[in-house]
């Protein structure tokens, strides 16, 4: 069997045992909050990440791309929802999952002009296409205010429509990423938990069906008081963590389960750097540790069992295939392999076709395959 | 044949006129400036770019993974420098990919450490290894110092080795992108050419041979006034330009051929927000025109035909499959398609398996294939 110390770099490194304590973790967290967990595939893209996410819960998914619809789909996930705004160019891709696989697919949209697109879309009969509204809970990126006076008109367009079917509310509270403490994220989760469950209620009282009530992110379905009037939640992050969530509080550096491998290419001792294989594509050009480091870092380094942080050197830039480590580098070698703990998991790992496996240790247990572009 | 406007979304797409005068402008410099061209694939990762960019030149490329130099060389292409510095974990397969396509496959080093390696090295008889050691001429990333005592132990080192053979020098000028005009790039470009030929008769007066004289970056190769002494350059990004090129002076905006086709999927008037979805798995998370800008600016908004800038709108932050135009949105529709020019395009178009090809018009003329990951 392969070990860390002989595939090619840079590589993608996935820590089973840590995946596996962060997903029960989650799953824990589902029950106690008496939701379903839809996890959010967008950062995993992976039908044997998925399988182990949604074990012992309902089996819904939640997806970022269609791409992504369709490979869990023809997996055998057969309750799927597409999380971006669905438009008109969209609708035929969308039946065509379904009609292969079986699987149902729901799409989200958040106005009048989306939700009369797919009441006109002359698509197959006899298969609507269940549509979640989408609410602004307090992000104001997508979403529609739960008290917006639309919400009503938007939910009955659905409803009469007989390509469409009424699936429900959901939203998503990405302020939660920029909460400075938990009792900030406790906050925005009740935010997030009573805009869709008023939704919900103002959708029920108008005599329309609202079966989906839907809310999800990692800091606020971890630090959530409780989900009262939700019925399920589509966190996704969480299964890898990375350094961005541990400076958030979602978990602890310990919990990291997503690495790159790379291998050290120069040695510069009196420039205070070293070059490693892994750059701005190998690691992506996130910046979100910039504000908690105070200066530029694009991901943690380790020593190649990921145990031991090489806490003087600072991954302070990325070339395309360079990445520069600033500090004392008279103990590293040109050739040694490093392990970088990524600032934005999803990010990172969308450059890679595959998942190396291991488990606490540089033996290479598998590999599991990974879905992505569009 | 397929269009603009019914292709899935986000899509890239290339400009095939623009990419052709982008071509034969820097084939004329290599012309002019009689060096051989031997274009970086980085950004084009594509046989069909390749053929149309070595059109006319030695017919030597540059790449910036081993991936590439197995896709280049399984194509056809026969001498192939592989551009990150080599270590000893990859002497296999640049062997092995010499070994089983027939072409040369040079390697770069800048330390005895690398050179000893490759020397020790136990690979196939009879098939040394082609080593260039990689000068610094000022961006202080990888490379030794011109004038570097070690400089004549690496070369000794290759030469003597049985399994190495010494190729010549080679740098990277990278930090002509930190140029704030034209005379500080002719500047760079003169300390790029200086020090490589300073280092290449330091070799040969100790008797050595240096073949290769090797500069590279588009800046300089556009803005050199000479190269003498130099046999070859390296530019990459000149094939297709980016928004980032354009505000250092290497091309105009109307020479940008590489776009992102992508979709509003929200309008939203009163927040003065629209979003695509295009966002920082589509467009990269590349920030390097916040200073041009003065602030965030993740790409250039066009109308579907790239042909009109969207100047009032400025797309600002971006999340995995979203991206935010903020501004006046009210001349937008949930549908529509817009094209957004990137920063960078090296790093956009790593996101992609293959380019929709389009000449100045919506119309579709066909799809070249890309090569991505290591």
């Amino acid at each position: 069997m392969s070990d860390l110390t002989d595939i090619r770099t840079p590589a993608l490194v996935l820590d089973t045992g840590r995946l596996q304590r962060n997903l029960t973790r989650m799953q824990s967290r589902a029950r106690e909050l008496k939701v379903d967990l839809r996890p959010h595939m967008k950062t995993g893209k992976s039908v044997d990440v998925a399988r182990a996410a949604t074990a012992g819960q309902a089996g819904g998914v939640t997806v970022s791309t269609l791409a992504e619809a369709a490979y869990f789909a023809e997996a055998g996930f057969t309750d799927i929802t597409y999380g971006v705004g669905i438009t008109a160019d969209k609708f035929a891709e969308v039946a065509e999952i379904a009609g292969k696989t079986g699987a149902k697919v729901n799409v989200v949209l958040d106005s009048l002009a989306a939700a009369r697109a797919l009441a006109d879309w002359d698509g197959p009969a006899g298969a609507p296409i269940p549509a979640l509204i989408e609410i602004d809970s307090g992000q104001h990126r997508a979403g529609i205010a739960a008290d917006d006076a639309g919400l009503l008109d938007i939910a009955r367009c659905l409803h009469d429509a007989s390509g469409a079917e009424l699936a429900g509310v959901m939203t998503h509270a990405g302020h939660s990423y920029n909460c400075g403490s938990v009792e900030d994220i406790v906050a925005v989760a009740e935010a997030e938990r009573a805009a869709v469950v008023s939704a919900a209620e103002r959708l029920r009282a108008a005599g329309l069906p609202c079966p989906v009530v839907s809310v999800g992110s990692t800091p606020t379905a971890l630090h959530a008081k409780h989900l009262d009037g939700v019925t399920e939640m589509r966190p996704g992050v969480y299964m890898f963590g990375d350094r961005f969530q541990a400076a958030l509080g979602s978990c602890d550096t310990t919990d990291l389960a997503l690495s790159v491998l790379a291998t050290v290419v120069g040695v510069y001792p009196a420039r205070g750097l070293a070059l490693i294989n892994a750059g701005g594509l190998a690691l992506s050009q996130d910046r979100s540790m910039d504000a908690v480091v105070g200066e530029p870092s694009y991901g943690a380094v380790y020593d190649l069992p990921g145990q031991q942080a090489l806490d003087g050197l600072r991954l302070g830039n990325v070339n395309q295939e360079h990445g520069f480590l600033f500090g004392d580098v008279t103990d590293l070698a040109v050739g040694q392999r490093l392990r970088v703990f990524p600032n934005h998991a999803c990010m990172t790992a969308a450059m890679y076709d595959h998942y190396h496996l291991v488990d606490d240790a540089t033996a290479i247990t598998g590999t599991w395959g990974r879905n992505n572009g569009w």
